[in-house]
């Protein structure tokens, strides 16, 4: 057993609430949670970061989480809606090195929100060139 | 064609900035970008909320999605991480009403950040139905 957190958590090693689990995925509350009901979903084996999540994993933990949100709209939270978000990196917000994606109910005017200034191109040649450097660094990929 | 404008842009009616395009995912740059590279995934048939969304073509989204953080990485923007964000619902911040996955490059210090007051729970077995209702839920679904 290594000493990350959420294999630990998978392992059965430190306790966790279960919301469902099979054989490649386990979803859980997150023990510091933004609103009730917010779950982590996980791989059981680790994987970090997202790119490196093979593609049969990362499907199955998406089909997870998108029941997770269908599922805390169905409950007794009854929230208006549900963010999905991933953090790759600490510049990111990523605290726990193990891939985890977070499904968050929200309510409206729950005091939540993002941060983040909106950041404009300096022109629309700056933006051409931006979108043609992720291009040409996804076929190269 | 329906006045959606991801799926205008997805039929080629709107202009874009093109990252990626197949059969069935588009991915193009967000027009107020938080940050340079900012990338929006989609499907091109129309699907909302999340749950919505059938299984193979989130699987694909996911797999664009994970594969344009990687290019965002080795690209001359070389950011210090991703994020991965989606919305359902005006509360969550939905403004667009067809499913889209931003993929965020991060820097740090980037002054960017989540606002979420954290909301814990008032007792342990509050945290313990929570986490038993929406397993029911999800076992309903």
């Amino acid at each position: 057993m290594n000493d990350c957190i959420v294999c630990r958590i998978a392992a059965g090693c430190i306790p966790s609430r279960k919301v469902y689990e099979d054989d490649l995925v386990l979803a859980f509350l997150d023990i510091s949670p933004v609103s009730p009901g917010h779950v982590l979903v996980v791989p059981k084996e680790h994987f970090n970061p997202l790119w490196n999540v093979p593609d049969e994993v990362l499907a199955r933990l998406l089909s997870v989480a998108k029941r997770i949100a269908k599922a805390q709209m169905d409950s007794a939270l009854a929230p208006d809606g549900v963010n999905l978000f991933q953090t790759n990196g600490t510049a990111a917000g990523q605290t726990v090195f193990h891939v985890h994606f977070h499904v968050i109910p929200r309510k409206n005017g729950d005091g939540a929100g993002w941060t983040f200034p909106e950041g404009a191109y300096a022109s629309p040649e700056e933006a051409d060139a931006t979108a043609a450097a992720i291009a040409a660094a996804l076929e190269k990929a």
